[in-house]
């Protein structure tokens, strides 16, 4: 079983999607247990204050060391992690084999600090991982955590039913798009199913697929500037 | 104000986020709308079915044209839309850029499918720009359209206050990473926060932090091969 340790400051915003879906799937199976901590929880101070201005006259708050250092040693403290991953612009840019990869691990934790900043010292102590799910700037990394959480914990055994699985392989490798997919009704408001699709002729229907997804990926690459 | 409506089969997995930080803020300020939409609603057959096999044999379910149909035509009868977004690995891979232009447009639809496919006639009646976030499998479209709405929401003019934006400016043009941040205390557990930031002389501090961005942001371009 994976264990997952979530450290969030806004801990309500993670419980829709822990509690939907696949994941509440995998958590019910006893596959994986995600377990969020509120960062606040973890503020000693009268106020239970988290952050604090940055030294040096910059703007904006920083998220507080503290509080970080008391919930990462409390948890270390009780089990060995194999990854303490912090979620972060700057970090490696997240793809299916980074997934696969920790996918591997048994206990993962995850920062999800807010963008304006986190104490140095908390990634200097304990981060391993600083990974970024891509170009653009969120308020947070609640939604990176979950990115992180759902590609991996779909690949641990068991989570996926084959239906779930069939038609996701195809992006197993990043670089192949599939060609479009069509159910009932064969024609509808005036748009009908490619006819080769209601043919039944499996040979056929393969050929068309092949050349659909060669023509995709082409476009693919070429929109997103791959080669 | 802009107007995002989001059409899902798992409405639930959203109000976390939606009903939190930024986006809540953005929302109580009168600044965006966002309304979901729970895809089943819109299924008119006595099961409420939104799902079916597709054409052609392959494994996996489909989302059926239909629901989407309803939905989407009932929208726009009521106002005009600048973008129909339509979340998938297919896409075109969103960064700040993107982020930027879409904050122009005043209404906006945004499907969250589930990644093992919906009928490709939703997507050539309806569909402006289909989206990517990464070269990652995940189990719907519902995390990537968050990812997207917040992004946007964020470059709303009113949304950020002066201390949100301070230090995230830094990443609005995706290739500049910024010196590490500390804040109080300056020693604490042994790891003392680099002497010039203590020093308060802006003019050393500066120089530091120009020449530690500048370090950090040749690892990050190394680590993401990007030239």
């Amino acid at each position: 079983m994976m264990r997952i340790d979530i450290i969030s400051a806004v801990p309500d915003s993670l419980f829709g999607f822990l509690n939907t879906s696949i994941l509440k799937r995998a958590q019910d199976k006893g596959l994986t247990e995600i377990i969020v901590h509120n960062l606040r929880d973890y503020a000693k101070d009268k106020h239970r204050q988290i952050d604090d201005k940055p030294f040096g006259g910059a703007a904006g708050m920083l998220l507080k060391p503290e509080p970080f250092f008391d919930c990462i040693e409390s948890l270390k403290a009780q089990r060995n992690y194999d990854k303490i991953i912090f979620m972060s612009p700057k970090g490696k840019i997240f793809n299916q084999n980074y997934a696969k990869e920790l996918s591997l691990d048994k206990n993962l934790i995850m920062i999800a600090g807010h963008y304006k900043g986190i104490d140095e010292r908390v990634k200097e102590r304990f981060v391993t991982d600083e990974i970024s799910i891509g170009n653009f700037v969120l308020s947070g990394g609640e939604i990176p955590a979950l990115v992180v959480i759902d590609s991996v914990v779909r690949l641990l055994p068991g989570v996926l039913n084959d239906s779930d699985s069939a038609l996701t392989d195809s992006f197993i490798d990043g670089d192949y798009v599939e060609a479009p997919n069509y159910t009932r009704p064969a024609e509808y408001k005036g748009m009908r199913v490619p006819e080769v699709l209601l043919t039944g002729n499996p040979k056929l229907i393969r050929e068309w697929q092949e050349e659909q997804s060669k023509k995709l990926t082409e476009k693919w690459k070429k929109i997103n500037s791959l080669e």
